[in-house]
């Protein structure tokens, strides 16, 4: 037995069973490990974006961490990008880095480089394996680190993997949370009560069915709004759940809703800023003079919280139905004519499936898909919660692992879908059932439009040439199809719809270039 | 005028007249400046990977600095894999970095992170510009800096970019070396005149035709072998030029060169390892019994050094025809037959135009490559410094720029061309003349080489799911044209050697997917 057959073996024993990876020499004894553990799924992603994407989504959907397995310090780099989103979705993520073997680091081979500096700007916990005899130990702690929260990352020299143990024991580890401060959530149940206009934030991990269940009670008793941050990591709706407003995008709407509460609770959320620093504009966007009850969320079990303020505020029976009565099933129809942003979006809503997970990443297509979802059959939605672009297409790869039995939609902006076009070979190897639509607008759109907002006149045909994706247009559909997924253009709401629905009915992956108007 | 208008006449004014970007709102001013300083050519990467790559093939061809421009923390991250090899190559490249305005990175909005980490594991000098008013200062400073052979890098917030001048002062900044140590070099002069098997190691500085000819009269003279370390940045090679056994990649290989001399000088070289650890193989590949006499590079001005070497060994007046007696010139000849990585190789190095500059990552279909084209024409050759892959599509792209001229010839592993596959797309906007030959052997074929090597037996199926790309096989020619790059498929050598000499003749670029045996 091997020091990799002991990581996997713990691994699995913690409860880590799948295992996104594009490895190389250093992590080769795990490779040929993975072959001995069915246990733990090994998924290869032609790019370590889109091992770290999925790993993503799949944390997301699940609430428990996958496994990515990276090599040093250049795939660990590879995959920053969406690890840091994954970061900001306080999304359980556990990574295994290979490194040098540990006698051969110093001599500073090629590959060699700063691991650790790389790891710490996403990590929320971090450690170098020392010796073999630690490495059960380590990967139960580096898994029991992910699950409050976080990015947790294990760097394991190659040597270590490879030496040859006749036993061991297996670790299993709890996640340590920190207590409650029953003293802040006094004030904040008092706030909610007897407060004219409250409204309650809720952080990524209280944004599920069953969060919002307890959520959609205290409304119901304490009379408060629902509202979730900008870009939130997962969130049930549509039939039968709440209405849970999202901060704007944009600082006019974000401030416009925000000045509208005497009392905002953040109940394990952010206290919400823009996205961009404009001019003139605060970077907070909740008004100094409302009072902020702010009820820390990373490191804490969240769900007790939310019962926890349930019961300070007192039950109140039927709010299920109250809710339901606030926004009456209707599903949205079918529009028709050319694709433009607002046509995409009802299109979507229209013939979205029960149970559908969402990906979103529509970027400037899908600022209107939110509002005119809330009565579509219920779903889950995924945000780009952290703005590195391209997350979404491995995000869908690990949210249709996650989760089987249900459709993947993935609505993804050309321009970031380019950074991590990897993901549909993937797709078509593991034969996962997403639908990727792509908008297509030939640009990165919301540069134009934060252009505009910024005033700037004086923007030419050169500078234009390094925001606009044409000469040449992209192939979407050869693209697509080289890679293995098969793939249509389509210019109005109808084709959308039907292709929409055909690809949602037929096991695979597919991909839909819309051709939008902007 | 803005503060971004300051740093782009000032870049100008210090030599840099490219910049690859890939920029967001963070950038947004530096970005619209392009368009007012046409001396700076603005030129788009679909993704970061995309533009560091083409910056480190710029620098390489003509050692001095290409601009990168990205996108904050993640933008950064996605580029770092290929500034590593550009590090490990010690070539000149500046980054300016995008940050949140200064007054509302402390509020911690989504896309923000820890750059300063990020940029330190691959940077040799970084500074965050901390008024508007340094600009001028702060950008003269990070080009000086990368000029002595080092990444630079410099974060500029975006309201200092967005700050308006009246008027300014452009700082101009020479780069600062190091001053040489001559006791040292009269050391290694003696030694090499003195010795009866010696070596002089070059460093990736001298490895264009005007040091090569130095080192040349040099051998000449002394009757020292010249070697470069596995992967140099950049090498003039072929017709007229002096062979230089690169240090095989193989540990046994490398022992068995490296034993037969009594003393080797490294000149500005690193002192080479092995690329893995092999276990029971030394990390340093020069036995502890050979005398090694290391002259610094980094930080050096390295053609001073070799031309000093030279006064000290003496002249020798018929160097350079001695040297062509050696190697008579002899033009390779076309094989035949299926493409295996022999036939590949020779058929490559039988066409290979005069001037060509070679982007190798064939991996393991090019360990033959470089002995067989000892003879070619001559031509530059790159390879992969830090080893980490993907880098040559990219570095084709800058390459390409640094030497409008000059066909590129990028031999390109499959497994490789897949990280980096947006270059495509930029070559087919700019009409770049950019050979791309993909090496399509369906899978990471050096991960089987080394697997063998490490005698792991026990590599079973779903381990080998992890190493091969199949199922679906990738489609080269119509993802190719999906980017807008013309494209075929050959199987045998002689379709291969066609359809370069047409792709070399025509403008523009073109991709040959070579479907290799092994």
């Amino acid at each position: 037995m091997t020091g990799a057959d002991i990581i996997l073996e713990t691994a699995a024993a913690n409860g880590v069973d799948i295992c996104f990876a594009n490895a190389g020499t250093t992590e080769i004894p795990i490779v040929a490990a993975l072959d001995r553990h069915p246990g733990v799924r090994a998924v290869l992603g032609l790019f370590e974006g889109v091992c770290t994407g999925a790993a993503d989504g799949y944390g997301r959907v699940l609430n428990r961490p996958a496994m990515t397995l990276l090599h040093l310090g250049p795939g660990l780099a590879n995959g920053i990008a969406y690890l840091h989103n994954a970061r900001r979705a306080e999304c359980p993520v556990v990574n295994l880095i290979g490194e040098h073997a540990s006698w051969h680091r110093d001599a500073d081979p090629p590959l060699n480089s700063d691991i650790r500096s790389l790891a710490r700007t996403v990590s929320g916990w971090m450690r170098t394996t020392r010796q073999a005899g630690s490495l059960s130990r380590d990967t139960a702690a580096v898994i029991a680190a992910s699950r409050v929260g976080q990015i947790a990352s294990l760097i394991i020299p190659a040597d270590f993997q490879a030496s040859r143990f006749d036993n061991f024991r297996v670790v299993k580890k709890e996640p340590a949370y920190r207590s409650l401060d029953t003293a802040l959530m006094k004030e904040a149940a008092s706030a909610m009560t007897k407060g004219k206009k409250t409204a309650m934030l809720l952080g990524n991990r209280l944004l599920r069915k069953d969060g919002l269940e307890i959520a959609q009670r205290i409304s119901a008793a304490t009379g408060c709004d629902l509202l979730a941050n900008t870009f939130p990591g997962y969130i049930d709706r549509g039939k039968g759940l709440p209405i849970v407003k999202r901060v704007p995008y944009f600082p006019e709407g974000a401030l416009k809703l925000m000045s509208g509460y005497e009392t905002i609770v953040l109940v394990g959320a952010h206290d919400p800023v823009t996205f961009f620093g404009y001019e003139g504009t605060p970077s907070r966007v909740i008004p100094d003079t409302t009072r902020t009850i702010s009820i820390p969320g990373p490191g804490y079990s969240m769900m007790p919280v939310l019962e926890h303020l349930e019961d300070l505020v007192g039950k109140k029976k039927n709010a299920l139905s109250t809710a339901e009565e606030r926004h009456a099933w209707q599903a949205p129809s079918v529009p028709t004519g050319p694709l433009t942003s607002d046509v995409v979006c009802s299109a979507i809503a229209a013939v979205l499936p029960e149970g559908a997970i969402v990906v979103d990443e529509g970027i400037t297509t899908t600022f209107p898909f939110y509002s005119v979802s809330h009565t579509s059959p219920s779903h889950g939605l995924l945000a780009i919660t952290g703005g590195s672009i391209g997350y979404g297409m491995p995000c869908a790869v690990g949210a249709s692992f996650a989760a089987p039995d249900r459709p993947v939609i993935n609505i993804q902006a050309d321009g970031s879908a380019m950074y991590t076009v990897q993901a549909l070979w993937t797709m078509a190897r593991e034969n996962l059932d997403i639908t990727t639509l792509i908008c297509n607008n030939r640009g990165y759109n919301i540069i134009a439009v934060e252009l505009e907002r910024a005033g700037l006149k004086d923007f030419g045909e050169n500078a234009h040439r390094l925001v606009d994706i044409d000469h040449p247009a992209i192939d979407w559909v050869s693209l697509s199809h080289s890679l293995g997924v098969p793939a249509v253009r389509v210019d109005d709401a109808r084709q959308l719809a039907d292709h929409m629905k055909r690809s949602i009915k037929e096991p695979g992956p597919h991909l839909i270039e819309m051709m939008v108007k902007t």
